[in-house]
């Protein structure tokens, strides 16, 4: 992972005998200086900035600009100079036993395993910690013996774009550092290079001889490996030497325009090109991202929620967004924790950030529902609406002022960075029909309005896999009614408001089967904490009370008593339904005359498959199907017109799993709720698990995050045992997954074993599903 | 379940043949009154007091006392009254077709499946709904044919304490109906019924020949049956008929005695007298009962959580509870429901009262672990701590008001109602030791301090199975250092406050292994929402704020950093362990020097188990072992003394117990946590349950309350899952149960049909657990 080159085995005997050899003191004591400044740097921690100051020192003094116009006795004495630092920072003589040496740059390699930055790596790619890193060790070439000598990098294809051309950058008289440090400005390989306005001295010009070994050299590795290859070279006096070949990073654009090239080109087949794109390299075709070009400092870094750059003014309320947002800004939404009520808001903000909370909080979720770039869980942060500030390493940021977000790394920036917008380009599609051509499980979506449903079919969906319908409850213009309607005491006043939902939420559901035309779309009957409906703040109240002609103190008693210690554990789901049977067959009644209309309007056949959430028991689906198949079949029979409803339910509780099979009996479809069945299963909260989680994975408890990627030995066994009991008592029932895994790579491919029928993810994920269940394929070996 | 005998078919011809047949108009006329009467009361609903008044009042008139005394004149007018008065009522004549008849007292009968009483009655006792009820018609005998007429009930034995007496009482001249009901006062079978002071006319003197043959009889059917009988009898003019017998009604007193002298009698064996006594019923015994004989109105009933009867003034808060207490005076402790916060109050309350949560609740919990009365749920009741009052029924109740509680069947009675005492018969012993010498399962209790773990001793306890240390933290002397412990940013705060809390954890442990001598103790390190601890109150944050050196605001906010959304879910448990090792490090310190101290002092070896709670992933445990494996040593080898203690944990988690074997490898023993396995694997807290488990009652949507009583089909496939796996990876692995459900019999059968090793109960359950787990082998034959 991470790479050291080190020129070793350099003491006062050896570079005496260096430059004996090559007759070249100059070289010898440059060599040196270097190898001193690495060595201290790598091994020893020392800051390299002191040596780069004391040699930018000693060039102003020589009034030089190139390290190359220093004379062999001012590196010598520099030499010495560098040996002082060393003696002052570690209070030991630099070492001049080269076994020491060797031994101490192997075990500098084999820590780096362990640095924070190699740590966090393995962290957001999910690699396991135990391991470890290997160190080769091997005989130098130099680059650095004068101007017949270079060093440079190469890629065998743009790396950026795909495009098919050599592509590479050069010092002469320089070391691999050298370039990879920055410091110098390298030069283009050969001319053509995109944007380069000046004739520049490439390689091509400077070692033509070299250039073309290196060019067909280039060819043959691509060939060999049926892959861009990133090279490392160095040509020493002349001679070319290739220090490194490997397969080389690249954007999502270039990775999906080299596979379809290389198909094309006969290099691989179409498989071995699906195999080649990490399906997660694919959101960022999808977001606006930070300009990669343009050097940021961040004054914090939170988690990475969801993909993406955004730019806007602050705010600390979802009021402020919409306010702004109406006076024609665009704002970034700051809050310590985001919450249903400030849906409206999150809304129009650009994008979020939040203080506390994990990967999947509800600022995560709603974020990557929405394909905005979220940043939460970003702790260093102090964020108070009240006084309506943020404030972070001694600054404090209001209320307007702008702000950065990157949810593809978790950075925040002060200011307005510039973003940039990739192109979903022709061979995208190519791509992504072979895919689709390969896969079994489909692919359907998150979606709970026409908009996200039409982002959802564009991006590919087979249909909605889960249309939350409690989020089409917080809509500004209907909570008063649903308040209104949960607060009833009684069931003749809760009635009469749901006589006023149910042309809105029919509305609803006849906008999502007209986009969806005639796919299915799963519909998941209310399923929310009774009490977050609950008006708590005292405007909110004061309207209600209102609205139902009780005074303030009646409804804040009532709301009161509704108050729950474990809302995710409370009375939520089917639980509500069951209470509360009036509500489900309100929805159920839109949905069937939702479905009649457009049928009648449009000749559209539409399959709504209606879901019970949080059923723990059989029992309560057989009681919740009767009064669904009630409802349905009353509005059907007045409507006089056939619809092929289903019913079905989540699995999302452990009971549920485990009683699969008794379950299935009343269920015509079963679909996986993986963020519950996680929650529940380990018993861990997503709203309450960052002050834990975070030491575990400083301590590598969990191999992975369960809330991203499904827990194989725990919830996987879970899923495993229902799909196997659900389908030995109803074959071929149909079973898919909605949790936010749906759209998870690893845990796709274990929905492809499991013999899922479809995953369900929110839009901006579906190309990824959709490669990953390509892939599972490819990976499993299983064909249905 | 209801019994209703009626005398069927009279209407005004069978009368006329009726009085033609006996020559007995008086006869006929009464009878067809009683017909009437009863009828009209049974199928058509009409108040039995309308009838008896209209009797009374030409009684009054005719200036006599006794029914017996009306001519037959007066009774064929009071025909006509009582019809006339069904034609008031129902508007329809007293039906005449006496097939009518039949069908209506048919149907009436098999409605009484679902009155109100009995739908309450099956569900406390757990009998299904499904099913129904039979109705049987055949011929009558007639006890009101005159002076050597009657009708009586008799038991074999006394049903109150079990001594070996022919027992009943009879109405001369009367129908069975009379004796029931309670209107005449019925005379005793014979002489020497304790407490009688006047002779009686009794039934030996009045018709002895029918007394004789009615004794012959009951030791005939008692033999026969090898069961205290409960008979009725009727006496037509001479001749003895046996209505019915069946095994009778007892209390758990007279149960236990009637089981162990009918061994001695050679009546019954000793694993038969084991299967006679319903362990549940044991529980009476071990507390005082409101007095039976006395008559209670109750204001409200809400679930019976904890059984006994508790009299007291009400007090709203536990401060008032504890300064009442300081007076001399009992208390009843009235709460929307309780908290952590109450426990003070509650020690010294006489039982609890709460309008909020069910047979889990912390209230419920608490009381019974102590073994105080409590009702909860008690929903119609309007608890207003702020205003210290409680509303029902138009009534207002304020702070000091006499108060009565019946834990037993959740009655909530106004005033002071007299108490009695059970005693603890001989027979007890004999019968709990034949249990004891048959049952596998060895039976600990769950006890926090010295006093419950002797009262646990005295009831039988073999160990403590757990003992919850948090309750400990909860002392109001050492909360304000455990706060400085859990609010300080750094770990040498911490260690500071750890350091002052060391000796009195040490202090606990003595304690409880001095009185348990040897036997095992597990004890569970912290497992308690982190918030629980925190300061909420403006008093206890200025307090906290004060003994830390901080402002108030910085205390204030970092308690609202650490409030959690779903707290059961939350930092908790292990969790608290693995991010805080220093606390867990404090406790096991405390726990070997506790061992090594005493062993110092009293040459007694104790036999610690040290448990880690909520573990959800191997790592976890592997994790903390290390921890406490290291403490323990340190301690053991500064004292230098020899510790046999283990390391293991808490099976409360779904996929603790899928990944069982896994966790297995780490652990020396596994505790199921039945009451958050069932939270979790339900994803139901049992706090906010409430509000719709009394719904899914109604609508039998669970066959049990899985709080009550394990979820076979859900919660005890995991434990078989988690069994099978744990002792696969580990054989012969010592595996208990410490949920609250280690007290409840059906529980205790699946426990012992899954191979535990034993079951954990509050110590008030222990002789409930003993008798059950006896059971448990008899019922499943498996012995091991």
């Amino acid at each position: 992972m991470m790479e050291t080159i080190l020129n070793l085995g350099l003491n006062d005997e050896t570079v005496v005998g260096l430059i004996h050899r090559t007759d070249n003191p100059r070289f010898g004591y440059d060599s040196y200086r270097r190898f001193i400044q690495m060595y201290s740097h790598v091994v020893l921690g020392i800051d390299a900035e002191v040596f780069e100051g004391q040699l930018a020192a000693l060039k102003s003094e020589r009034g030089v600009k190139d390290d190359l116009d220093l004379a062999a006795a001012d590196l010598e004495r520099l030499v010495e100079e560098y040996r002082e630092i060393v003696r002052r920072e570690r209070g030991a003589h630099f070492p001049q036993d080269v076994e020491e040496q060797l031994w101490g740059a192997v075990g500098a390699v084999l820590q780096s395993w362990n640095t924070a930055r190699a740590v966090e790596y393995r962290r957001i790619h999910q690699i396991a910690s135990r391991g470890g890193t290997a160190c080769t060790v091997q005989a130098m070439v130099f680059g650095n013996l004068g101007r017949r000598s270079a060093t440079g990098v190469a890629f065998t294809r743009d790396p950026a774009t795909g495009t098919k051309r050599f592509f590479g950058e050069y010092l002469m008289n320089a070391q691999g550092e050298d370039v990879v440090a920055g410091i110098r400005t390298p030069l283009p390989l050969a001319d053509g290079a995109p944007g380069s306005t000046q004739p520049k001295e490439t390689l091509a010009a400077a070692l033509p001889e070299c250039y073309h070994e290196l060019e067909k050299l280039q060819q043959k590795l691509e060939h060999h490996y049926r892959d861009m290859q990133d090279l490392e070279f160095t040509i020493q006096e002349g001679e070319l030497w290739l220090l490194q070949t490997r397969s080389g990073k690249r954007t999502a654009q270039a990775a999906v325009r080299i596979a379809v090239d290389m198909v094309s080109e006969g290099l691989i087949g179409k498989e071995e090109a699906l195999l080649r794109i990490e399906p997660a390299q694919l959101d960022q075709m999808l977001h606006p991202t930070l300009d990669p070009t343009v050097r940021t400092a961040p004054i914090a870094v939170g988690l990475p929620a969801s993909p993406g750059g955004a730019v806007g003014r602050i705010v600390f309320s979802a009021d402020a967004a919409v306010a702004w947002y109406q006076n024609g800004e665009r704002t970034v939404l700051v809050r310590p924790e985001t919450s249903p009520d400030d849906i409206h808001g999150m809304h129009v903000a650009e994008g979020f950030l939040t203080a506390r909370g994990g990967l999947t909080s509800h600022a995560a979720v709603v974020a990557r529902g929405m394909g905005k770039p979220c940043v939460v869980g970003c702790e260093t942060l102090h964020i108070d609406p009240e006084t309506k500030e943020m404030r972070v390493g001694g600054q404090i940021y209001a209320e307007g002022n702008w702000l950065t977000i990157d949810g593809s790394t978790g950075a925040v920036i002060a200011g307005q960075m510039p973003l940039v917008t990739p192109q979903l380009v022709g061979e995208f599609e190519t791509f992504m029909s072979w895919a689709d051509a390969l896969r079994s499980l489909k692919v359907r979506a998150n979606a709970d309005t026409p908009k996200d449903a039409e982002v959802a079919k564009a991006f590919g969906a087979e249909g909605i896999g889960l249309a939350r319908t409690e989020h089409m409850f917080f809509d500004p213009g209907r909570l008063p009614v649903v308040r209104e309607c949960l607060l009833a005491e009684d069931r003749e006043t809760r009635k009469r408001a749901l006589t006023r939902l149910l042309p809105m939420q029919k509305a609803d559901f006849k906008g999502l089967f007209k986009v969806m035309a005639g796919a299915p779309v799963t519909i998941r009957l209310l399923d929310m904490p009774l009490h977050e409906f609950l008006p708590t703040r005292v405007d909110e109240i004061a309207e209600t009370a209102r609205a139902m002609g009780w005074t303030a103190d009646r409804v804040r008693e009532r709301a009161e008593m509704l108050r729950e210690v474990n809302p995710m554990l409370g009375h939520r789901g089917c639980r509500l339904g069951i209470t509360h049977p009036e509500i489900y067959g309100m929805q159920v009644q839109a949905i069937i005359e939702a479905v009649c209309d457009l049928a009648r309007e449009t000749g559209m056949e539409s399959r709504p498959e209606i879901e019970a959430p949080l059923i723990a028991h059989a029992n309560e689906l057989r009681h919740l199907r009767a009064i669904i198949e009630r409802v349905a079949e009353e509005a059907i029979s007045r409507a006089g017109q056939r619809v092929p409803y289903t019913i079905g339910t989540m699995i999302e509780l452990p009971r549920a799993a485990i009683t699969a099979d008794q379950i299935a009996r009343h269920a015509d479809f079963f679909s996986f709720g993986t963020n519950d069945l996680t929650q529940t299963t380990f018993g861990i909260s997503r709203d309450d698990a960052g002050t834990f989680l975070k030491a575990y994975g400083e301590k590598h408890l969990f191999p992975h995050d369960p809330f991203q990627c499904i827990d194989t030995d725990g919830v996987g066994v879970l899923m495993r045992w229902a799909v196997e009991r659900a389908r030995a008592a109803k074959p071929g029932m149909e079973i898919g997954i909605c949790g936010e895994h749906g759209g998870e790579p690893n845990s796709i491919a274990l929905c492809h074993r499991l013999g899922l029928d479809y995953v369900s993810c929110s839009p901006y994920r579906v190309p990824i599903a959709r490669l990953a269940a390509a892939q599972a394929v490819l990976t499993t070996g299983e064909r249905k």
